[in-house]
């Protein structure tokens, strides 16, 4: 009776402490990072700056977090979604102004000849995207977009392009937002586009989208009706340099944390870094083709234009103590609908 | 003895209904703003769009209050603030560059003739405002504004301008807030201006204040800090037309509610109006020359320049059942400086 006593006390603790470690493993609110300094450098800047007693208390009101899109919180190749709207709106388009047909480069998209319209350089590309961005009032175009996400699957993992967002970097914002941070996307994607979908896609309301924005102009309708159209007049070009300007204009306030991938978030990591106090900056590398893809042309990766990381950018995070994040090594899962690995060493 | 214990009862009864009729005047959330057609049709409209089971209820994401400023939430007679801190600012630009010494409209100004400044066209005034308000980074310019603030004096009331706040506006923000609504700034004012004071003033944080907007420039100083300058180029005319603009951009949703006083918020009214669903729209009429000013020309009140309420404009809101808020019979209190008023009649 007494070995059985014993025998059945052991297998309690053993399933008390079993229970208490499945509670820690789910409670913790980063679960898809790995251990590893990326993992560690966030949880130390968000005890540091939320600490009353500490020197690096930061008050809520100031706790604001700022978030490329494209490459840091979901995939943008093997060309960004946005683009890939404005390509399928095409055709649409061209039934509304004809003359367009024969204008570079609205031809070679026309043509459907993929490898050229991969080549197009930016300046071109924003040709196309105000070409189809413009000339609808921005109810409609809301609609459009939703339609659109609807229907549209990326030609990889078949699915809505809203899927592919990173659950790691979910996980983050939720996590800051959990500790008072508002998290806004400061992005070079269309602004109007993006609030489409970032309340559901990522939990963020349209005012906390800072985007590449184009003017307005406001209507009457035949019926009275306020509309608001689209023109083809550039505002904001929300990247590099632009993305400061954008957060000054739009949040108004110095980020204490920011999230990149690309050049185009460089000044926007140094800007946040180049206030006083405590500060986090971070680079997503994309350094796991297995998973996702494998490019830079930082770290000897591949050269692309679409989200170009440079060896300068990587040069100037080791130099000033910004943590670039290696998806392969840090992230033990990507996406939701991944299963999890069981073991992180599998990733690496 | 039981006479004793019956005048002790009553006593005891009338201390207790005196105690629940104080708590019930302090805990009245609008208690600055007279019963009337104006507080109930607040009371209504936070009733009805919040009450889940109702067929006007509003999800709290889309819950959007926007706020003209100037004569709205605080004094714009007899002139603008910020045109008062641009012209107190005069003689330093000047002196910075001495050519604009000779260049209309800033002779004028320079001349300390203020009749023929209040005069100026609001064309030349924003001349004023353009040069008086570039040429200086984001961070200086905060200071500067900071430290006018501090020791600008209203002429009237000899008080800082941040003290002419108007209390039931103060508290209908309050109230709003309370039942889930955002409360954002839709101002003609310069937006940066606005956001020195906003969260302190009226507890309204940066991102929710929209204004008159100018382009910034990212630049390194020689010590590779980041710093955005002042640029002299409009971005945003928030005014008229450009306040719904202005809301696209920086809040990305219709309002529920939208409060004014003057022209320049007439299409905001319209624009949140014409949403689907149940709208507030709500213009402040300055009728009360003795505890503020009187001004029109609506309602045959003298005629003005600086926030005209035209008779165009009040027609429209009676014909479209927009409330039109009299200081003077609305508001049993305008400043919380003021000592309230003895009773509500008094004010009449």
């Amino acid at each position: 009776m007494q070995k059985r006593a014993a025998a059945a006390a052991v297998v309690a603790i053993a399933l008390s402490l079993i229970t208490r470690l499945l509670v820690i493993a789910q409670s913790d609110p980063l679960s898809s990072w790995n251990d590893g300094p990326a993992k560690q450098a966030i949880a130390e800047f968000v005890r540091d700056t939320t600490t009353a007693s500490g020197s690096h208390f930061v008050p809520v009101p100031e706790r604001v977090a700022t978030f490329d899109q494209d490459g840091t919180l979901w995939v943008e190749h093997p060309m960004y979604s946005q683009v890939m709207f404005c390509l399928d709106r095409m055709p649409a388009v061209v039934r509304q102004k004809p003359e367009l047909a024969n204008v570079e480069p609205l031809r070679t998209v026309l043509s459907g000849n993929h490898e050229a319209i991969a080549k197009l350089p930016t300046q071109e590309l924003l040709k196309i995207v105000e070409a189809t961005l413009s000339g609808i009032d921005t109810d409609r175009f809301q609609e459009e977009v939703t339609t659109w996400l609807g229907i549209a699957r990326d030609p990889r993992w078949k699915r809505p392009y809203t899927e592919l967002t990173y659950l790691p970097m979910l996980e983050l914002m939720r996590y800051l937002r959990t500790n008072g941070y508002t998290t806004d996307i400061v992005t070079g994607g269309g602004q109007d586009f993006v609030r489409t979908y970032a309340e559901s896609a990522y939990g963020i309301p349209p005012n906390q989208v800072v985007g590449t924005a184009g003017a307005t102009k406001f209507e009457y309708d035949p019926n009275g009706k306020v509309l608001l159209m689209k023109e083809p007049k550039l505002l904001l070009n929300d990247n590099g340099p632009g993305k400061v300007e954008g957060i000054h204009l739009m949040i108004g306030r110095r980020p204490r944390a920011a999230f990149g991938n690309s050049t185009g978030d460089r000044e926007m990591l140094e800007y946040t870094t180049g206030g006083s106090g405590r500060r986090l900056a971070m680079l997503v590398l994309h350094d796991d083709a297995m998973r996702e893809y494998a490019y830079g042309p930082a770290h000897g990766l591949p050269e692309t234009k679409v989200g170009t990381f440079s060896q300068t950018l990587y040069d100037e995070a080791k130099a000033k103590g910004w943590i670039v994040v290696s998806m392969k090594n840090d992230w033990s899962r990507i996406f939701a609908f991944e299963q999890p690995l069981q073991s992180p060493t599998v990733a690496r």
